[in-house]
């Protein structure tokens, strides 16, 4: 952790997908996975889903993220709240890039942010942030094209499983439809679904309610985590699925998604691509004083 | 909240049981459930088991608070996470007093502090602060007396009830005894154990383990909380019952007693009285936006 000991940082969240942002415009921060863990506990630290150190694109130690400096000026170094490195995270990028107009570090309504995964172009629209997703896909698109479904969720084994379908929106998602008996706001997520057939590196699972003409409410319990208030990813999966079910494979309408955190706006984009917006709020700026 | 939206904080924490600060040394502020709400909560606030405006005790709009002005300077005026107003918080004692402090508010090694439960007097000792918590009492000593125990405690309903022992530390507490077969570590306590005779308003109830002579390990079921870190004056009713078991009603030795959230030190005062030591952490300070 260098030999500095208290840090500057700001608390956001998108949809109360919580993060810890730390300005580095030096890039003179070595986050080790210890720090973030400690940054990150509830309780003991700060506390977040994840740290967002914020860096410029061209002081990378990544090869792949340093190529994107010609178009992004800002990395999105994300980090995982049990310390590990992480792609990106699709709440995360709105509360990167508000934090980023905010400080004057970026000025137009348009910009593009570089991440592990790639470059991500960002809109602001009014109070939203919109972030494109990039591409995504149907896990299995030909038994998808056939059933509708290509994958059984079940949250309890003496029940009946339910028809799901999966999509890699650059991680793996298993999306479910309801029947209209049961209750979403009683599904007992606390723990994993059982997806079948089992996913080889696990899937995010979504459970959708559909609310009216192109607006579904959704839960989802992520991989390795649990349930949580908000996914990105999820809320873009949940409302594609919906929409292949609808029978719009290629979304022409805007899908309105409830989340316990909040509400997101998912939208079909040229290419095969996908736009993710909602709302970004930065809570606190302060130093944190790190334990010796 | 007056007509400010921007407020300046601290957060620290006792054993993982922690609090947003927010000073008042001009008594400005008016907290609302709402915003004490927002404040506590981790994902969308800053996050904290409850909040302490550092006000002087002379501005206290409590009578009974501001009659301790003469001894005490600093009132602690604490709300919690559910926005209630509460008469006070041994752990949050600690982390008062480290920030009284730190400010430069107090000066001297000991003080006292004022709460809605009255004084407490406060003594720093190297790294520990070290909270008088006042007077305890058996809550049923004629059959305490008798059979060491007063009440049966269960966790699941096919089970034994194991006996426990009822403690008045202000609040009320029902302490368990763990048989020897019985793993503190691995204890389900994600639902509320069942005391019989029921309390009247409910009770905290302490599953302990010994783990050597003034040494023992503790966990806490929080009346209308749930398991925490850390609960001061569980940890109190812990000791100070295995204390009566060992033969001690008052202790004469002092009691080391682990928690999930860290150690503490629990030790017999005169008068009756009760003492807790332990750590406090003040982790980051900073300003906090209130949402319009």
């Amino acid at each position: 952790m260098a030999d500095m000991t208290t840090l500057r940082f700001t608390k956001g969240h998108g949809t109360e997908n919580d993060f810890v942002l730390l300005p580095d415009a030096d890039a003179r921060l070595t986050l080790d996975a210890d720090t973030v863990r400690w940054l990150t506990d509830r309780r003991a630290g700060i506390g977040g889903d994840g740290v967002i150190r914020v860096v410029p694109t061209s002081a990378a130690t990544e090869d792949g993220v340093r190529a994107q400096a010609g178009e992004a000026a800002w990395f999105m170094d994300y980090y995982n709240a049990d310390g590990s490195v992480a792609e990106m995270c699709g709440n995360g990028t709105r509360v990167f890039a508000e934090y980023l107009r905010r400080e004057g570090l970026e000025t137009g309504d348009e910009f593009a942010i570089a991440t592990r995964a790639g470059l991500r172009r960002i809109r602001f629209e009014g109070d939203l942030v919109a972030t494109n997703m990039g591409p995504w896909r149907l896990v299995d698109e030909q038994v998808a094209t056939r059933d509708g479904f290509d994958a059984l969720v079940r949250l309890d084994a003496n029940e009946e499983p339910w028809s799901a379908l999966s999509i890699d929106v650059g991680n793996p998602h298993t999306v479910v439809a309801l029947p209209e008996a049961v209750d979403l706001a009683t599904l007992d997520l606390t723990s994993a679904p059982e997806v079948s057939p089992a996913p080889p590196h696990g899937s995010n699972v979504e459970f959708v309610r559909p609310l009216g003409p192109g607006h579904i409410a959704m839960r989802v319990h992520e991989r390795g985590v649990g349930e949580t208030r908000s996914c990105g990813t999820g809320v873009v999966a949940a409302a594609l699925a919906t929409s292949w079910w609808a029978g719009q494979p290629e979304p022409t309408q805007d899908w309105t998604v409830d989340v316990p955190g909040g509400r997101l706006r998912v939208r079909g984009m040229p290419n095969h691509e996908v736009e993710l917006a909602g709302p970004a709020a930065l809570v606190a700026d302060g130093t944190v004083d790190l334990p010796a």
